[in-house]
């Protein structure tokens, strides 16, 4: 067993510990052509035993390209899966937002058929059925951190598009992550029905719950139960520097002028904010800054909100993964687990990134492009019209919808060829 | 009297009656450089009586660009009414959507200063403060068909930003039309507080009502009543040729197919259908079409719509206008008052265009285009990048939010210099 407790421990439908197996043993399930949906959103809650040893299989047995898959993904997930499998020419099809230079160059040339979309469509596109000849897909690999008495899944670091996946995969193989505290308790899964039967998504907080802690699953769909004691590879914090600082300064500077103007409340509206280091400069500012009582409604948290939880200026804060770096981050998180838990609602991307509550909200969204022009139109996804970099993401979820929405940059390029 | 009944019998908030005046004798109200608001959307339910006595008053007197405003309404309005003042040069600012050949000239030649905004987005805003300095606006011109005893106001063709205005005007004048029957009971008027004490929108069909058919007024703000006989002025039926009746029906061939694979129900999903020829073929083919018990959730409803009613396939419409024409529309209507009316719910721009009941219907989005290119970028706004016609109006809302979203073309131009 690890510090955490046993796979027994974790897997309380007893009925499943039948189905533990290796990752070596799953290989078999996978045929060439196949639809795969993973968890996982940004690097946080992705699967990695099976991927991974997927990937030793085709290198020990020189099968690049010839098993490749259409990959499925709420968003990024760790280079050791993804991108190693860009290299190993395993994917063929890859939707939406992902991450890696080896994954980005196959796209670019045309080897891998990457499809783009602002994440919070994509979820549901993906539950309509639009992307497959049949709506269907072969296998979804879940990574969760414990399977309770009625087959519901307790995710880990992110919610991403987990609830699509056992819906729509016919077969289902689970990593229980045991080399990590449970996360049971911090998710609110809420599973919309399509129209003409959806209802309103009752969220008027950021940390309003609506839904259970647990995802259903059918026990019947699930073919293998692998542990797994690998953690999310996080990226590190990104250093701030002198402009950064003084653009979240003149940031922090115009929400206290908004207030004085009566157009934000004096704890202003929850907060969105991308990556990077502008991003974390603000949320610095914030985190030491003159406003109290605040709240996050995002879809990514890193590790700058822990220093914002310290300073005690943040009351609470919802996500679609907590993206903590490998390390300080999670390490940081994991020790003081009792300060931060309870704080902190994970939410599927189907409603993180829902048009619904963002402007129900009203969240001041901040957002940092690569390119723009002197119309307003910005992006952070396609260098030149046509290089690809990681994709939409969700930023275009979040600017369409909030109540303020900055994209923050520097006025000059660090160079003249950057 | 007209045929309609009295002023009296509308305004039945009796202190009222002492307010009662002609439209010249408001004039006096207004100087140069005021923001006003207006009702109306689309040529429907927009001030006339005074906007023409204003008009009236600045040409008379040689005023052209003495007295000049900066004008918001929730999109254009009659000719007669916008577009004359743009020619007599009483436009500063305009925002958002507008018509007319004379304001769109001096858009383009930089004599008015224009804003441009998604429909559902200007509303929020607005009401938000963030067009003038204090957030507050002048004067409100609003057309109502009746005061009640506690007034509230029932409008007419349509809500646009009716509820904004009476809350963010310093002073408001009414026109009472008595030229057309009392469009009392049509309207769903539902205001929503700011964020963060904003609520959600508890619609779930396109006929749900989740408000009252009155807009309250605060009875101290209102200057003047004036009595209206003028219609709007509504645009007249774009006839069907053999090139639109083509694309319409490879989308009726589209939906059948979606019917068949199960990504749609038999009755599809609430249409919301823009203007032009081919939304007119469209909606007549499914007027006369194989899909039966439809509703239409959308901004606009033109004179198709009566047909569309006739067929006896759509149950129910949602919109932000009825907007018929002058002749043969209006007439049409109030012929058959009894078979159209209760079908019809009119809602402010803010909730008809908002993101969240669009995409929690799944509306089927259809627009037609003027440019678009290679990577699927649409508008039906900027010629050349540049060239103002009307503004973004609200297909962006249900294009970002819809189900399905399709933009309509013909595939090729019909000469080389139109």
């Amino acid at each position: 067993m690890s510090d955490y407790g046993t796979l027994e421990s974790r897997v309380r439908r007893k009925s499943l510990l039948s189905k533990v197996c290796k990752a070596e043993d799953c290989i078999k399930y996978f045929k060439n052509g196949m639809n795969l949906m993973w968890s996982g959103f940004t690097p946080a809650g992705y699967p990695k035993e099976v991927p991974i040893a997927l990937a030793d299989y085709v290198e020990a047995n020189n099968l690049q390209g010839k098993l490749r898959f259409n990959l499925f993904v709420g968003a990024s997930t760790g280079a050791e899966t993804e991108d190693r499998w860009a290299t190993l020419d395993m994917i063929d099809r890859r939707w939406p937002y992902q991450t890696g230079k080896n994954i980005a160059k196959g796209i670019n040339t045309g080897r891998i058929r990457m499809g783009d979309k602002h994440l919070g469509v994509f979820a549901q596109d993906a539950g309509y059925g639009f992307y497959t000849e049949n709506g269907r897909y072969d296998i979804g690999i879940v990574e969760v951190s414990a399977i309770n008495e009625d087959c519901g899944l307790a995710l880990t670091t992110s919610c991403g598009i987990v609830a699509e996946t056992l819906h729509l995969c016919d077969k289902i193989i689970i990593e229980v992550n045991t080399g990590q505290p449970s996360f049971e308790g911090m998710h609110d899964i809420h599973i919309q029905q399509k129209p003409p039967y959806r209802q309103p998504l009752l969220i008027t907080k950021a940390n309003s719950r609506i839904g259970t802690p647990y995802v259903p699953c059918d026990p019947d769909k699930i073919v293998a139960i692998v542990e797994s004691k690998r953690r999310d590879k996080g990226r590190a914090f990104s250093e701030m520097d002198d402009t950064s600082e003084a653009i979240a300064g003149h940031i922090m500077e115009f929400f206290q002028h908004e207030i004085k103007k009566g157009r934000l409340p004096e704890n202003l509206l929850p907060i969105q904010s991308g990556v990077g280091s502008i991003a974390n400069a603000v949320i610095g500012g914030l985190a030491k800054g003159p406003f109290h009582n605040l709240s996050v409604y995002t879809e990514v948290l890193q590790d700058t909100m822990l220093d914002f939880f310290d300073g005690g200026n943040l009351l609470y804060a919802s996500s679609c993964s907590l993206s903590l770096s490998e390390d300080p981050g999670f390490p940081r998180f994991f020790d003081n687990w009792d300060k931060y838990f309870s704080k902190i609602t994970l939410r599927p991307l189907s409603i993180s990134n829902n048009p619904e509550p963002i402007r129900r909200l009203g969240c001041i969204a901040m957002n940092t492009p690569v390119e723009f022009d002197i119309y307003g139109h910005a992006n952070s996804t396609l260098v030149g019209g046509t290089r690809m970099i990681n994709g939409l993401g969700g930023s275009g979820d979040f600017l369409r919808n909030g109540y303020l929405k900055i994209m923050h940059s520097p006025s000059v390029r660090p160079t003249k060829t950057d």
